[in-house]
């Protein structure tokens, strides 16, 4: 009340007679929630697109660049960094595309929704004040109907959260011990004058790991008690805004993160040859299966593995002494080369592009 | 391994040689939740739909019953409980619609996502068993790219607080002290042979609580490393279930509180007029302003309003003796009539129930 | 790094030599996090016990005030408003000491946790620190062993939610048509001149609605990597922030509502009497027991329990009319009073009470 | 009332008559939740223990086996693997002293809490209950006082990301490049014959991680209604089971997980190494300190450093090769040994195996 008071008085002319009139304070607050949302989102979602755009780019680069592909954190098989940028940027496009509707609409409905301060006039008043702001008009009040507000948080919250899994395969793949690829302004540390850590992607991963339990508090408060909540609608305030700010922050860490990206081909060829040929073992399975019969091709080269983690040596010099083996030095070869068993890779990464350049902007 | 050996011995033929071939265990696990999910979604999303259904009934059946509007939990102004269903009806409409997207897509991947194993075939491979499955094909492997399990999730988790809201409101209106509203079979008691409890609205309530947490989860275990996740993959399997399984019973419960639901306007009345008029303050303040000055107006009736309390008077009577206040008797009691100080609620229904018969099934 | 530097410029003589000296920065977060968490806490508990007292002081000034005791939100049996305020008053209690445990202890482990950049001097450095900083000195540097940050962010959760519980209370019995209670202060609408919304005890729980969500980001974020987390620990910084405020602003918000809260336990009288006398079936039940069997004697109470309902009488006269009901009427009559069917609320009353003087400050 | 009809007919004798007298079917459950959950405590805190105490053997054996210590998922400083041991098992410890608590009380009060049905033997009934099931009395009714159930939950929570932290550390350190450690049953793969998952360390992360969104369930249904709840006591049944199952299984899992751990000192060396050492930059900036000044020794060295990555050259020969450095190659080397700088290390093991045997089992 002292607010409309004060308010009122700084309008000047017959104008001060109509503030205010016919809204109640949540009108105010979520159609302000509207605007704040609408502009927020809009570098939000540019920050998305680019970081989505520089992953096509990697994708495309890097079609046929091999590199251990890792299931349960172990070397598994090789792949593609192609193959796997591409899939960074199918999430990040689902992320944005999920933070592409309609905006949040505009809210007048008067202390119980029914608008009858204004008397007749109601529905014009909405209607105008909808494209004024040039905002949508809703078919009904939604002071208690949350759908909006918890439309908007769970597409936050995926967004936020596909941002995280990109910046979690960044930092993984920055390791000391893999460097796969390395941050182009990696952080410096106050003591150790040779740390590079990737404080982009970890600033990325820190603002997606608080959107779970903020899309949480959102969904909760969708339960509104008759025409206007007894606390769950002010509960939203903070988690909404928090929500527009830990997912813009982290879209806007993870651009910046993978615009400087180096990417070592080298590195990840170093990693998948460490293992001496062990990611191709279910390769040389299929090999020897039409010879041997395909249990007795597993039985073998289990062994042959067993052996060559045993003994420290390579798989290929395991494989080539055995005399039920009978494969050729340079077969052997050719099947432990990693660059020949990364499957529909290309042909994936190929769809995915073409899918992606079809897509309206 | 030992399944697949198990599984491999019960297919005859030459097809035993094909158990498996070129999956990973992901694969099965991954596209049996695609077919789950599509088989439990229908069940709810009829009962969605039917206790939407029955909200669209009570909204036009009730269109100009009038009943106490409420906000922070106190009797603000007058509305219908047309308006209130029809708020009701969007809820759930709006959580339905958001559970219509194409199903959760097929899995064929293999070890590392490459389908190496399969060779030129891969692709060709997974087209076919989407086509046998009646699934989707989706542009990229999702081992680790979750946004179709974060889609469903959030998905769930809107519908169930929509379902919710109406659940709480029921609970709300079936209070002893309330009584706008009574469950048609409501639960009895052990002991108390005259309880009433709205045991269908107080079950959909319960599974709906359940919801924030389990989607806190779905979205916590986006964030996925590499080609397959060291845990954060298996965490998803129960949420996904409990989640399919306490939307699917909030819906049920909902429906049944919805269907057998007794509608008191008798009570509504009632309750309405216990204040003796004070819910129509508002508008007499409008009425006097013309004359008084608004300022002036707002004062007189706000200290009418603490007589009329103070007393334990009706306001009626209060108005009539001050002698600021030029209106004749049946003019105030016209004032006070909440029958006709409902401002736009029906315009609001029937535009609800025309965009509602205008949407495609 | 430049942050280190400016504030060696800024402090004088040779101890410049020693700013962040052996610290990590993680060290100088931590331990501002434990300074700031004790100053935090030392209001909110005040506030906490405060609202603990004056629910006590309601317990002991209402241990005979007789109110409806409402189970699923319907009136079940008789009990008292003082039994009701001891339930509060153990809530918040409980609350409260699960803050008392030690503060967080201060943190200085240096890059890597080993103190190495303070050669042999480390442990007597974080000795001193401890000692000067009056905060406990960890056993093991607590970089990523996140218990202390997680138990401070439990045990806030479990009090901010024993706020929520005793606010929500207070906001269904301040309901328009129940109005057991009013709050002392309540709010005022912009344009209802009659509103009287609990405003505080709506602000309590509008805090506590966020609390769940809070605490799930922080026993997300326990799990860090390694020496020092690569996100999970920046993450904590705001989750921990909003814990404190948000469970402090609840705790103020409550004790305001508290002190201010008028109780009428006339109007509690008469709530209770506006079933008449259907609460007390279960007790005529049991004197009926003897001599018609408990079965019997159920079955017929049901049937009056259901006929009162019907044609609107009280239940005394269906029971005395039922030539089965072999009672005088005052003998009715007794069985029907409320007041004398409280079982042990009034010892239990007592013996919270005593228990609570018992315990230390 | 049909099932407590069904157990009556199975009672022989005059017991019959006392089935379900006086208690409410809240009184039921609640019990039996503290009988469940006393059960399932048993099991889950030896395992926590035995985690723990094998953690401590960790911690014994590895006193000075130097590693890497890590940071932001970048090698920092030397640390040994004692010191990271002895911080899994104080995490596992503290986790554990979480859960030795009183256990959940009896629950009996009858329809209202006041167990008004049971006359003045109400209290003595509670009283003997209690003491035949051997469960605490508890001091008021806690039918929507549900602090008990919350500090359960939230003990199991702390408890479950105390495993998970321990958890992940393993899957990192076991991830093909890095091997510090390997799982004494690496899981198989039924497609890759040299696959070595870390499956209990992998499982266990994958039960804690559905921790946080069962607390946030259990905080949020700590908020209930009056006497009883209407939705929220019933809402928290399925998440107390579950977050009893799965903490009880993480801690299965990891207890398994480091009974078979191997430790690798060679190969942590190996990694230590490989930067050749980079690592030892912060100390050899302290040896230089006092000769060239501060920040002029932390340039020298920041330059050293940035010179060794580009031209692939040991840390060591960049240094020998600068004239600015006046360091015998003997004392470089001496500087740039892992195993001597490792801090408080080794004495902050001692203590907290001191301080570990002192406590009492």
């Amino acid at each position: 009340v002292p607010l409309v008071r004060a308010l009122t008085g700084q309008v000047p002319g017959p104008a001060a007679g109509f503030v205010h009139l016919g809204a109640t304070s949540q009108d105010v607050l979520d159609t302000a929630t509207a605007l704040v949302a609408r502009r927020a989102l809009e570098p939000l979602r540019e920050d998305l697109a680019a970081a989505a755009a520089r992953c096509w780019e990697l994708a495309e680069q890097h079609r046929d660049t091999v590199m251990a592909g890792r299931t349960l954190m172990q070397q598994a098989l090789p792949t593609t960094f192609g193959l796997k940028a591409a899939g960074w940027a199918g999430g990040l496009d689902a992320g944005g595309r999920g933070l592409t509707g309609p905006p949040l609409p505009v809210q007048l409905g008067g202390a119980a929704g029914t608008l009858a301060s204004l008397g007749e006039h109601g529905l014009e008043v909405r209607a105008r004040l909808a494209e004024s702001l040039g905002l949508p008009e809703p078919l009904l009040p939604w002071h208690t109907e949350r759908t909006p507000v918890a439309r908007l948080g769970t597409a936050l919250g995926i967004a936020g959260a596909a941002v995280g899994k990109v910046a979690s395969d960044v930092v993984l793949m920055s390791q000391t011990e893999v460097a796969d690829v390395t941050e182009g302004a990696p952080g410096g540390s106050s003591t150790m004058p040779h740390k590079r850590n990737p404080v982009a992607a970890i600033c990325a991963r820190a603002c997606a790991a608080q959107g779970p339990g903020l899309v949480a508090t959102l969904l909760a408060t969708m339960v509104q008690e008759h025409e206007r909540a007894a606390g769950a609608w002010h509960a939203e305030w903070r988690p909404v805004t928090e929500r527009l700010r830990s997912t813009g922050s982290a879209a806007t860490w993870l651009r910046r993160c993978l615009d400087g990206l180096t990417v070592s081909p080298e590195r990840m060829r170093r990693n998948l040859d460490a293992t001496g040929g062990l990611l191709l073992a279910e390769r040389v399975t299929g090999a020897l299966a039409p010879d041997l019969g395909r249990l007795a091709a597993h039985d073998l080269v289990e062994r042959a593995c067993a052996a060559a983690v045993a003994e420290g040596r390579p798989l290929r010099d395991v494989l080539a002494r055995d005399s039920d083996v009978r494969l050729e030095p340079f077969h052997i070869d050719r099947l432990l080369d990693p660059a020949s068993y990364v499957g529909v890779a290309g042909a994936l990464v190929d769809r995915a592009l073409a899918a992606h350049r079809e897509e309206p902007e």
